[in-house]
């Protein structure tokens, strides 16, 4: 996101910076329905372009604004013509669309959505056409473009997890302001927001993130922790590994903090029986999982939320 | 709920009403570690107390005002005491304590949401202390008591399904301010509501709210709906008729609306394939399905939100 | 609310019981635009209609099922046209609207949340048509008919309130639970929600509402707090005592607690200056106030989140 | 935020890259009450610190993981030590204390939204130590530090704003997709999100932030709006050229779609009178406004929901 002014402006004249717009959170549920047994995709769209709009900012002229409203029916439109073969997929057929059909525009974002849906089960078998919202996680993906560049981020969002045992805390400085017990054996809780980005684009995205969930999880249950930073990096370590396609990969973890609930004033012992999840504050731990020696890729981050 | 004031006041006079106090919203988390195969039970609790609290309003004479603080330790120390086999039976002990423990106490109301978790499952078999957080529904248990009288009102909130065919309407009246196109087949959306009320305590709490959940999402799949309201009395009655312990049912159904997108203006079709859903307004339907001859019995669903 | 069967069900049949149907949260602005100086009206509607809908039900016959689609187009209509005196008034006007329209129809629920707007000040005066959210609380109406029976419930919810100092809390029961220690100096802090019934319909909607606001607050100041019931039942009370065509009142008040941190530990004393504001769980509070020997009226009440 | 890696890794191997971790929203209400007269400040603060903490992902050696309990230790008793004269330089105080206390910090990220409270006036008078929330919007503040670097980002969001006229939007792109019409008359409104960085520490935070506002405000009513993008880009020429401290402002601004419904059917017009205010989708447009010939200072922004 380059700012494009059209013309040199005289220094410390106000200017326009970097800029998007577009259309957010068009939610498009897409029903394939070739055969009796329907399948359901269902996204939440944001489309955002990228140019030089310096005109409409400095004198209403929207000339070379696409209108959001038209973004949203290219989004409907495409989902008929194309199909979502997979997020990535729609996000890309998109990116290449907007930026053919409109040829001043330098670059976009594109990003969506997807909520799982699970077939209802009648008489031990799956439904044809009735469906019930899962609720594991959600689904993310970015797509981002400047010039003849391409970058692809997925992801996934409020996949919540705990451990009851197999989780410690000791060893951290100790001053005045410390207060905090150390622990062998506590409940370790978080909700999981995930993102990787690809290396390329020949990737079979819905397989790949099948794998990365399922990597995922079963490495949150299996390492012994000593603290949520360790399971994260074994988390995008353990992705990283099985997955030549990803080029790095971003975690951010709330510690959803489950304390002990102290029952001695009853005349009661509590050897982690009993907890109080709470709310606020919460811990957040914010990690990359990179390759060593790869070349850093800001763009493709840019506007990412992969730390908030 | 009765007005308690301890003495009669003169007409016209302002005197206090129905009243009740309590903690809400207590977060507990209780792991059953008897063996190596941890049990997690998630519940947010309310408890509610009824009395005659008159002079604590009039005067803030606190005498006879169990601390919500107090309720709280209680919550958490009867969790440690005698566990949570289920919310209703969880919630009936906190009722018994809280009505025995302090005489001056005329009833209550004890409430809980359950949140659901799955063993994560690594290597084919669930794991032993690790677990992801399932999303189709919140299960949910109000208990209230009146002097000798219990009642206990269970159910579940949030469970979305569709059915992406098998839905039609029409028939319904036209005039001046009818535009809606009639249809014969179209999505049916909700996010199903439920709370039933059981006919006594001695239910087996579990295993009827799994059967009912599947009751419900098995006959919201086969029913061929004309309107939203058949759909629903159907899956009431299913669930009376296969639950003698049911005395009645009230379903609380939004209807998501998914509106096919109007794809001519770009020159295409669309055979119930794009659909933008809709977040407001919504449909919203709200019924009571009981069995004839029964008596009403409005104490138990007063202050539960059964249709709001 | 009642049974609407339209023949004699066999005792222990599956019935339709109490029901509603309508359109929710239509969000509808209202300019009025009869000089430059524009009014702002900011409504969020909901409309249910009650009467004998068991055809529908049972078998999908839609004839008497006035579509929620209509429903929204006539809440327009009618804004169009008589536009929106108030929230009390308008719900009054869709009322009649309805159950004219519809002479199956027995009663309803017509209810609306208004949000304020306040003219955005330039140059020291109040701009003509440019406004910026107020944020203090949410006003709120339910008009409730069910045959010549019409009943008027204002009120208001999210009035966030707190005084730093004037608030004890002591001389509550103590016992094996109790831990909280007695405080004659507390924060105290609480998210008003109160519903008044009024009288009749004769009532100048709009001052009375700003009346009342009024007194909520400046009651809330000046009251000395030996609890937060004490405070409220003051609020009731003057609020009767100034609006005799107020019935009744009902109050739900959180108490949003704020702990003042031990800072002990760090070396430093705390006289009530630093405060964790808690989120869960939290005191709730719940009552009516009312004017003795006045005849109860559940039915105005029903379906009326007075107590959740 | 660059990755610390502590000893070279073989290119390809799995390393770790940026992060920061702490504790996020801890809630702090401090009361000053040196007179009777109390004030009120409510922040919800959140610290990160940033350093090389590979030793804990990559083996769980907490040694330098100053824990992130003890972090929200340290914001309390701050708050006691040195109070709260702005968010910005509580903010500032804090990134001090933790860069200096624990050397083996490289920097770090600390946060803050600031919650409005007025005084209740009762009988004329603001009341000393009674507050009613408002809500016109959040104040937001972010304090980044990188070795001898340090970055102050202030702003606002959830400042709610709507014209009822005095905005146009036409000569937008019309081709195959575009459905939208053209109108010389329509509602604008938007949900302002602000975010300006100022080029150093020397500033009256508090002054500057309501002199921002009340431009933001009086620029969006006094704009004839061509595009929501040159009210946006007004709102940020004006406060540049107010506030020399500022060294660049970020905007995000929602467009809160407000679309007059169509009547007709009803047999009635509207003259921009009747309007449904839409949730999803919405435009959404993002600039940067800057003085030209400036540095661009990424790190400043880093991390700082901008464009989210």
């Amino acid at each position: 996101m380059t700012s494009t002014g059209s013309e040199p402006a005289a220094p410390g004249a106000v200017v326009l910076g970097a800029n998007q717009y577009g259309k957010a959170e068009v939610r498009l549920v897409r029903i394939v329905r070739d055969t009796p047994v329907h399948r359901i995709i269902d996204l939440n769209v944001t489309s955002q372009l990228r140019g030089d709009f310096s005109a409409c900012y400095a004198a209403g002229d929207n000339s070379l604004v696409v209108a959001t409203d038209t973004q949203k029916n290219i989004v409907y439109a495409l989902a008929k013509e194309i199909g979502v073969a997979s997020p990535e997929e729609f996000l890309l057929a998109l990116a290449r669309h907007f930026t053919v059909s409109y040829d001043w525009l330098t670059g976009g974002r594109w990003a969506a959505e997807e909520y799982g849906w699970d077939r209802i089960v009648v008489d031990g078998a799956p439904h044809d056409h009735a469906f019930v919202r899962g609720g594991r996680l959600v689904r993310t993906a970015v797509v981002q473009t400047a010039g003849e560049n391409t970058w692809v981020i997925a992801g996934f969002t409020d996949c919540v997890v705990l451990k009851s045992t197999g989780s410690e805390f000791h060893g951290f400085p100790r001053d005045r302001y410390t207060t905090l017990a150390e622990t062998d054996d506590r409940i370790l809780a978080t909700s999981i927001t995930a993102r990787w980005r690809y290396a390329h684009t020949e990737v079979d995205f819905n397989a790949r993130h099948a794998e990365i969930v399922d990597l995922a999880l079963r490495t949150f249950a299996s390492v012994h922790s000593l603290a949520l930073q360790q399971t994260m990096f074994a988390i995008g370590t353990a992705i990283l590994e099985a997955c030549p396609e990803v080029a790095e990969i971003k975690l951010s973890c709330p510690n959803k903090h489950h304390f002990a609930v102290d029952l001695a004033p009853f005349g009661l012992d509590n050897p982690n029986e009993v907890f109080f999840a709470a709310d606020r504050p919460y811990g957040l731990i914010e990690a990359t999982v990179q390759r060593a020696g790869a070349a850093e890729v800001p763009q493709a981050w840019e506007t990412v939320p992969g730390f908030c």
